[in-house]
């Protein structure tokens, strides 16, 4: 079996490509390197299984060309723009980078004949759901660009089910933490923290609450969900049910940087939300994944920390 | 109150143009004339608070001009690629026509400080819904490119409401049929039984059943769920609770050109859908429209007849 994995150098996209391999695949990773960094498939360049293209799947005729060169079996699309916060200022950004490159490859999946789509998608497709823990047949109003590209990017691929010999796996993330992860809120802090131990900016009120899952279990939840279930149509929740508040994860980095938290001054933006299309508190419903036989392994206090350890040594 | 409306030439949108200007309203139609005629405007021609611009609003930087010059206080947005026949061969007109020049029109609102979006969508968002009569809050699989584009330009609107003083109303219709319907069941059938009253090929088997509204009733819907209510987001079904299948406006149409229904032979494609993406069973729950006092005044049956006497007499 063969799967190319698009943003196989990022963060999701490289521990994907590992699990992967350990599964027996042969894989491509297809990345433009933007986001991604080869750093994270260093470790694979002797690997026989494996292979790395840099390419720009937002351009149609490439996704074409790769696509029917490659002709794998299953396609997993991991790129992504996943700032929220520069969407409110580029109001394209996420028709560019989230939309129009599924639709390219969803284009060229129906001309190749290739039959799987796996998707990482997010719970900012809720939007703010007023019912949570928020299931899966939650009927959101959006309330970010982020998650309105997202939620469109699998009503295009639901549409392509119609148009070729096509199924779709589509997988809602919460938070997703973990090494390799350059962005987000513990990068963040860790950055803040190395830069000036003694202040840190909380983006918010710092009472923002949401799961915080690790990488590999996010990864497995994947591979579960994407074997054992065979509709046309296939959307899962991935999340932990353990919830941390920003103030908690600013405690547990923290103390895993071996800072008093007493010798730390938060100084918080204010609001409840950290940012324009921010979502306060995120909680998923996950009983359909774990129907499945998944279950988290690594604990949102764990996942935080080995996250934290990670960025403190690679920002040095 | 200065309302501008896309699509303007259009079928709905020449209707609405008139309904707006009977309410008072300054009426600046736009439409690039692809579809839409003159002929639905020429009676509006001397009316001084009419204006029709020919533009087409695929071009972003023609969106922000038009914006910036006219001013609105509400834009009706009507222009649609809405054949999904067509859209099954060519994959990217959905999003072309459909999507990106709403995200045009919401950019520019936000820019030029517009608030009122108000959104032609369709029933197509529900996919072949599993609960029937469907509502709002049902949470569909997509199953036509159509369907999806309009979902995803009602998602994206949503998000624009946190980016901008911007509120959204979107309209979700069943078959809207009526004078200057130039493309349909209805208008198909004419013409197949102009060419040659004795056979009337049917797409699919003849049973589909769909709700058929007329365009009075559809343009009265879109101006009471508009000015009764106000929330950020506003989403309603538009459709009257009275299903006929194909057959059944066959019957109709038949009988309303004057033909015997024992001396058309019809000839079926054959399948329960007509084309991929169609839906064999549309019906809405429309009763959040009708909680603000919506009723449709025309009957199934007389909304078909009218539409056909109006395309038997444009045929000619």
């Amino acid at each position: 079996m063969k799967a190319l994995v698009t943003g196989g150098a990022g963060f999701i996209g490289s521990h994907l490509v590992d699990r992967l391999l350990e599964e027996g695949y042969q894989v491509v990773a297809v990345d433009n390197l933007s986001w991604g960094t080869l750093d994270n498939l260093a470790h694979l360049k002797d690997n026989p299984n494996f292979k790395f293209i840099k390419e720009d799947i937002s351009e149609r005729l490439a996704v074409d060309r790769l696509l029917g060169e490659e002709r794998p079996d299953v396609i997993f699309h991991m790129v992504a723009h996943a700032e929220i916060r520069s969407s409110a200022e580029d109001h394209y950004v996420d028709l560019e980078q989230n939309l129009i490159p599924t639709i390219h490859i969803l284009e060229a999946m129906v001309k190749h004949d290739i039959p799987h789509f796996v998707f990482a998608s997010t719970s900012a497709v809720y939007g703010e759901a007023a019912l949570k823990p928020t299931p899966e047949e939650y009927s959101p109003i959006q309330t970010s660009l982020y998650g309105a590209s997202k939620y469109a990017a699998e009503a295009f691929a639901q549409a392509f089910t119609q148009l070729g010999n096509i199924s779709v796996w589509s997988f809602r993330f919460s938070n997703v933490v973990g090494e390799r992860a350059r962005r987000g809120v513990i990068w963040d802090f860790v950055h803040k923290l190395k830069a000036n131990p003694h202040i840190l900016e909380i983006l918010g009120n710092g009472k923002q609450t949401k799961e915080y899952i690790h990488v590999s279990d996010c990864v497995e939840a994947m591979l579960i969900g994407y074997k054992r279930s065979s509709s046309k149509v296939n959307t899962f929740n991935v999340a932990t049910d353990e919830t941390k508040t920003v103030d908690q994860v600013a405690d547990i980095i923290i103390d895993e940087l071996g800072l008093k938290s007493s010798e730390v001054k938060r100084v918080y933006t204010g609001g409840e939300r950290g940012w324009i299309g921010d979502n306060p508190v995120v909680v998923l419903d996950a009983s359909r994944i774990k129907a499945l036989g998944w279950r988290p392994r690594v604990s949102a206090d764990e996942a935080i920390r080995r996250t934290a350890r990670w960025a403190s040594k690679v920002i040095g």
